[in-house]
């Protein structure tokens, strides 16, 4: 028989541990503790600022508190993008219809000239649109280019990838067409105004000279029925977005140590930076305080697990996974890239948790299916062993470590992400508790089980799908 | 027997007709055409301004164009009140934890210094805790106030006016204590982020120096969860709100001439003027759409009704109902006061009506309550004869003009009120629908039945709560 028609069965004292935790997590309120402080004590923090920086601080001293050992901030350098001077910026109709437009920079893009600027919109439906839109033409020349698609909501988040392509790679198709600037509806299903941020990409490291706004969805719905009109609009643009040079980030780290094999290690965490719009309690407070309170749970037992679990707060996180690269860096560095055995990152919100999946060796699917068997009492159906295990894993995964993957509901999440609307208030104290309890079970059964969840020799690895 | 104990039954050929206008209304998009052009083609329209003006010639063209006649436009003289460049304002935390906030200034505010301010705030719970605060004190000198109190949601929106008293009055208590501004949690029930504009009180004409401005809910939150952790609150707010000179604002007008008694004037409409943040979609470009549609519905009618119809688009009513009392002035000066035989305006929102109250002398009872008995089968309930009829007929009920309400249902309506959230997707083309018929019923029945709605000599008439 193959390995996964395979049963495993946990024992009696793991299976009991495990579902002791869940009890303790689903009474405890420490996770939105951990968030409020968070987001209220340091509120925004976007990547390379003094806030983030302030974030590092809360960091250390919260893991300290909390009884984590090897308390510790690895920093890195980081190239620093910011707004300008507020997080509000100048983007109007001006023809036909004069009014203001609710607009915000994409992450990376540059700056108008200090006067702003004025131009005509060249509309496209889709991003699909502009890409195939024709290249001789010299139409775009001195344009501003608009893109119109719309995410779709889902449970999974999958609408975000496809929506996402304007947002990481329109300016390119824009500016090679000699256009001025580029605005597009925003990335995300919120239906109030505002408008959603996001790094843009950079393919071969160029950069954007352009300006490159989201606008609302109301906004883009107005700038729409305008263009249905069969009127041409011209629009204004202010911004004072840019690179402002190298500054420092870094991850925070704390452990809880491993009780017969230290140095293997089951790396959990979410991202400690946020975007400048909101304070960032569901991306990625919640991640943050989710796997710290997971973890300290698991310390408070008469007897540790057998493996350390560390929890990671990486830094850099929404400007391109920079504090995962630093960290799979120094992993590669000191040798102990082996070291980590299972990793998972909750960066998704703070909705419930509904599906369990892996990135196991074949041999270890038994395992997960016995992990997930004790999940299912919250809620959890067991889903495949295609996943990734969250953003700052990539780097991870792609060094070969296993993964795993709690996947929360996604289905409002990107009503508030990447907004100013990535409040505290957002989050459902209930369904927090939920996602640390299955922290908990999942964390402390992988520490504890003496198995190897990486592909054996003769076993192939899913390596797609990693985002 | 009592008058208002006797029925009053409506001949088939006005109850045919009234129903046979709601069905066509309930197949119609009219009204939502109209309100998408309105906040499309115009957009926001604050009291006084180049936006405003392009609303009244938006109004003059259609209303023409929907055939109504005497259209013309009623001008006045109106003080500008402007919140400066741009629609955004400069506020945030200083310390413990820097971080900006989103608010806006309430109208009628001063602006801070050039440079801005930074000052302590001292928090009060509640309004009426500052109206009780020791005037002896010295307490708020040089201080910032920030007031609390959280609005509650209803139907009937019974909750914004105490909401709404410090918004009122706030900085009258603020700046007689020396306090350098005032900040208050928005009125308003949105959970967004965003603060919540409107007009403050000017008692005795007199006018704030300081700044006043309201932060969104989640941003209330914050202030409120520092200040329960007992550290001093420093905030920094840059405005540059403030009075501009005499301008020229108006009302449009437009009628559905009577066949019989075209003298007598059965007053309906909703005000053109919106707050600067939103496209005024809900408020009030729902109303003025909901009642220009049912009048042309009526206009279309074989024969128009014996009385005359008449649509008011009123100017700068959030600015203090300064076109309301203009209109109420030029009828005192021109005589016809005493022509408007029934008044009342559309001015809630764009949700389903649920209730219908009247205002009329007693005699007169049995007719609202047959006219309650049509518009039952669109939901409507009868409600009491103790209600006014919108803030813009408050001047023509002082006057003694018998009022009418078509009560909407309010309990989203402070979401997205005086705030940038009021845009046309917030509106639903069925409910509007539902509006325009029962508008339709109504203004019909009041036009075309030979009755007298005052009090006669001998009844009494209630003057309470006008809004
Ligand atoms: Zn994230
Ligand atoms: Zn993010
Ligand atoms: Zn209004
Ligand atoms: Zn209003």
């Amino acid at each position: 028989v193959h390995a996964q028609d395979e049963r495993y069965e946990l024992s009696d004292d793991v299976a009991g541990t495990a579902r002791q935790l869940a009890e303790t997590a689903l009474e405890s309120d420490l996770a939105y503790e951990i968030v409020e402080s968070l987001t209220t004590e340091v509120g925004p923090r976007l990547a390379g600022t003094p806030q983030e920086a302030r974030a590092r601080e809360w960091g250390v001293e919260t893991l300290r508190e909390l009884g984590f050992e090897n308390v510790r901030v690895e920093e890195f350098a980081l190239d620093l993008w910011t707004r300008g001077e507020t997080i509000y910026e100048d983007v109007a109709i001006v023809s036909p219809y004069p009014q203001p437009v609710y607009a915000t920079s994409l992450g990376g893009a540059g700056s108008t000239p200090e006067a702003g600027l004025e131009a005509e919109i060249v509309f496209f439906d889709s991003y699909d649109d502009l890409l195939t839109f024709d290249d001789a033409s010299d139409a775009l020349e001195g344009k501003l280019v608009y893109v119109n698609d719309r995410m779709v909501a889902s449970r999974t988040g999958e609408g975000y990838g496809w929506a996402n392509r304007k947002r990481r790679s329109g300016w390119v198709e824009a500016e090679n067409r000699g256009a001025v600037g580029v605005i597009v509806r925003s990335v995300g299903t919120s239906s109030h105004r505002f408008a959603h941020t996001g790094m843009m990409g950079f393919p071969d490291e160029r950069m954007p000279e352009i300006p490159v706004v989201a606008v609302s969805a109301p906004d883009a719905d107005q700038i729409e029925r305008i263009h249905e009109s069969g009127e041409p609009i011209v629009m204004s643009l202010n911004t004072n977005a840019g690179w402002r040079g190298e500054v420092v980030s870094g991850n925070v780290i704390g452990e809880i140590p491993g009780r017969e094999a230290p140095e293997e290690i089951v790396v959990i965490g979410g991202h400690l930076d946020s975007w400048d719009l909101g304070t960032g309690a569901l991306d990625d407070g919640a991640g943050v305080a989710i796997t710290m309170a997971a973890a300290k749970l698991i310390g408070d037992l008469d007897q540790h697990p057998r493996r350390t679990i560390r929890v990671v707060l990486f830094g850099a996180e929404e400007v391109g996974l920079v504090g995962a690269r630093a960290y799979a860096a120094a992993r590669e560095e000191d040798g102990t890239l082996d070291n980590h055995v299972i990793g998972s990152e909750s960066d998704f919100g703070a909705r419930e948790i509904w599906r369990f999946d892996s990135n196991v060796g074949e041999h270890a699917l038994p395992v997960m299916d016995a992990m997930a068997r004790e999940l299912a009492f919250l809620g959890i159906l067991r889903g495949d062993n295609e996943g990734g295990g969250g953003p700052d894993m990539i780097p991870l995964q792609y060094a070969g470590v296993p993964m795993a993957r709690l996947a929360q509901n996604g289905e409002d999440y990107f009503n508030y992400h990447h907004t100013p609307d990535d409040t505290l208030d957002k989050i459902d104290e209930d369904e927090l508790a939920q996602n640390v309890a299955a922290w908990a079970m999942f964390t402390y059964m992988a520490a504890e089980l003496p198995v190897d969840f990486r592909p054996q020799d003769d076993e192939g690895t899913s390596e797609d799908e990693a985002n």
